[in-house]
């Protein structure tokens, strides 16, 4: 790919495991919370069995399958079956609620925020995630990132790495495509990113999905950026 | 109207008046700028012109007369009329351009920010707002607006007060439309959102418009909550 000499003038990141760490932090806030409801399960393996339905979930969206519906759908929908095969079947709604808003209270890694408020001082930064809008706003509140604005599948009505998800941001932002930066920790966020003319960074996450992890573990394009993280990213933009 | 007891989840804010001062910013931006490219104008009464073709403007959106396009564009377009008036029909593209983006270069009024800052420990916040995404992400990051999201009528592709605007801030937040309250030193839009049923707080900008202004001096009717200025609203809302 040529080299873009056009200035970067906006990133947006994808969240789930580039931003957070998903699995550690639901393992670790529904294990602490769990029990003071009198509930046990082995939540890091819930964490495992409710990712592994994320993508064909979307993918049913994506084909036409079923309406476009938020990730806080999706991912109540996954509990009918999930909640069962962990002993969970009799939760309270209530109860029901609070697991599936973990997703709104993910952790970020450790350099996650320092590398954002190094890179907002020269940048516009924002998510471009497939959770939905409330859920990046409150896990952003949590956790205190520094969003500029909120993008996310909702906003568009298609999840990544459909093109309207990716165009949408640059019109939004009224910028060209070669104005934004899609920094992603997964390889497939970066090329739809790339096919629709949008710079590409990729950090490796080799921990998101656990110790065993074989997907991602390294950059498999000559993306326009590859750095160690996010505060690495800022270095390398100069920021 | 029977005062709610649900508590407010988020403040959504008119922005031009009532969080930024246009009428003032546009002259003294404008006025320090244009000597340094030969030109002169009443800037003031530019901007005073320029913001009477506000409202008609985007009637002709909500009309149906013309498509949805960005306030940049509906600026742009008046612009056409706006410059031969005052002596500048001769302005280069890039000038043109600078004038436009006039729009993007508010400053707040003394009390936005430190106001903002602390209604922002307690609820989340975001324009809703007829400018554009740019424009307002533009806007807040030279002002330090510290906004957790941005509202836009190009969110929804509806201006203000049309009821897509305020109903699509409470559906995008997942709350129901009264834990969402619009804070706007304009009467007309806390109708249009109460009669969406969000909550409502006006603050008086008595010199929006100058020293001669005439309308909007006072709260209309019994909003939920009037306050002096933001500070005074984030001190009656107990933040």
């Amino acid at each position: 790919m040529a080299t873009s000499t056009v200035p970067v003038q906006a990133l947006v990141f994808d969240i789930f495991g580039t931003v957070v760490d998903w699995r550690g932090s639901i393992a670790r806030d529904l294990g602490a919370w769990g029990p003071t409801q009198g509930l046990q399960a082995d939540w890091l393996r819930l964490a495992d069995l409710w990712r592994a339905r994320y993508q064909p979930q979307m993918q049913r969206v994506r084909s036409g399958e079923i309406a476009f519906r938020t990730l806080d759908a999706l991912h109540d929908e996954c509990l009918d079956e999930l909640l069962p095969m962990f002993g969970l079947q009799a939760v309270t709604p209530a109860q029901r609620a609070h697991i599936n808003r973990v997703w709104h209270r993910l952790d970020p890694w450790p350099d996650s925020v320092p590398g954002l408020l190094r890179l907002k001082a020269r940048h516009a930064i924002a998510p471009l995630s497939n959770g939905n809008i409330s859920l990046l706003l409150n896990m952003a509140r949590r956790a205190g990132l520094p969003w500029d604005h909120i993008f996310s599948a909702e906003t568009f009505g298609h999840y990544k790495p459909q093109p309207e998800a990716y165009l949408g941001v640059a019109r939004q932002l009224d910028l060209l495509p070669d104005q934004v930066m899609m920094v992603a920790a997964h390889n497939d966020d970066l090329r739809g990113a790339r096919a629709c003319g949008l710079r590409t960074a990729f950090i490796p996450r080799p921990t998101e999905y656990g110790p065993q992890q074989r997907t991602d573990l390294k950059a498999e394009a000559d993306w326009d950026v590859v750095a160690a993280d996010l505060e690495d990213l800022a270095a390398r933009l100069g920021a």
